[in-house]
């Protein structure tokens, strides 16, 4: 199986692709194409918008690209994410896409196009502590669609999203369709004030209310406030649903961690 | 002129609330009410939802109040709009309410409901550096519709918001009308790349898209990036109106800090 990886947000740390391909070469039943652009900087980015993008369009025509794995978060995918899936080619519809975190907005789009995204971890995470596990669990799901990789509760038809790119999702031309969903959401680096407001935009959705339920993954990160907020996360996201009539159905295991599990958002008939 | 001051997020600082007692008394042309519930508190708020909700109720349905005075930001006011704007007592329309910040989700959901709202500062500015204009600048327009505490370059209808709230209104039942409104936006202790992700959220309402003109006021306190963003927050904000076709409209004079000018967001006919 080969899979490109490109850099949609931020760029990959030299040290990590190296750490991904000694593991691919170790497994033997991949082999991983890692973009020039990932390693591309332009301040915050993984290179210019229009660099990402071409080295997105390139993986996604390639027919010999079987998946596509986007190298890290950050932030910048939802700068391409339009442009990226306008006249699609008839090769991107025969591949799988996999990240999380930022390339959420491209995991919404993608799907909203009809493609097969899934939400895994990245490249960039085999830096983490037991991040090997991680990229192993991806790999062992983009090559052979090991069930024991996936998030172990989903009640298809599921997605996931980090919770801020999906309240900044909600409106805009990448806003995917969520009825039905078992939808899960994570977060990290955030205060708890910003996670109960963010909750109040997202419950506030007609399409989020259409949701079959609301899980919640880990909250790592937390930034510290002048005062304790007075709930946690759970509450906080308990409450919210509550308010709103969307079932709360508890624990995600996803996060921004190497514990990380695999949400296709497509349930895939093979 | 009698002028409530409720809490509807954070609690006030008892010294704030003496010095703008200390410089309505001074000034002799107003009576301030300072709610006993802004001095409550309960974990993150100026006590819980009810507390907040109860006093805001009152005031505004007190015919002897003439303007209600949000005491000041951070993060509550949209746990209570709605329930605060429902079955609107009849004295409720014959009166204004200022405030800015968080307060925003409530100029929001009174404009919607037909009640004069205005962005202007707040009681708790007066511990700013400078803080006594800012509240004789609030003052003079609450009491006698002073023209020079507006911002200078209004077209009216105009409104204004801090842009992280205007972010989490987009979508919820608070959303305004902005056809043709002289929108004003400014930020607050955010990263450049997270006013970026904002931009592109607002950008892509098709509400926002018929404002006359967007127009960005300070954005102070810029949380530092691990890498240089790669443009200021002027170039972000004109690149999204430009892909978005809003007319960007230039500087603003509001912002967190004692310059804040008066924004009301319905012209008035006196």
């Amino acid at each position: 199986m080969r899979i490109a990886v490109v850099a949609p947000s931020c760029s990959l740390k030299p040290e990590a692709a190296d750490a991904v391909q000694a593991i691919a070469a170790q497994r033997g039943d991949c082999e991983l194409a890692i973009h020039p652009q990932c390693f591309q900087t332009d301040g915050h980015f993984a290179g210019p918008d229009e660099a990402r993008l071409a080295a997105l369009r390139e993986v996604m025509a390639d027919p010999a690209v079987d998946a596509v794995w986007f190298a890290r978060g950050g932030y910048g995918s939802n700068r391409i994410a339009e442009a990226a899936l306008a006249d699609l080619p008839e090769a991107a519809g025969a591949k799988v896409y996999m990240g999380y975190s930022d390339a959420g907005f491209l995991l919404a789009g993608l799907h909203k196009a009809g493609l097969a995204a899934a939400w895994g971890p990245m490249p960039q995470d085999v830096l983490r502590d037991g991040g090997d596990r991680a990229v192993h669990r991806a790999l062992d799901w983009l090559v052979r669609r090991d069930p024991s990789a996936l998030e172990p509760d989903i009640q298809a038809p599921a997605m996931a999203f980090n919770l801020t790119v999906l309240s900044n999702l909600l409106g805009t031309p990448l806003e995917p369709d969520l009825s039905g969903v078992d939808l899960m959401i994570e977060e990290v680096s955030e205060h708890l004030y910003g996670i109960d407001r963010t909750m109040f935009h997202i419950t506030s959705s007609a399409n989020l209310r259409r949701a079959a339920r609301l899980r919640l993954g880990r909250v790592s990160d937390v930034l510290s406030n002048d005062v304790e907020f007075g709930a946690d996360e759970q509450a906080i996201v308990a409450d919210w649903c509550r308010r709103s009539g969307i079932q709360f159905g508890g624990a995600a295991d996803i996060g921004h961690d190497a514990r990380n599990r695999v949400v296709p958002f497509r349930t895939e008939k093979r």
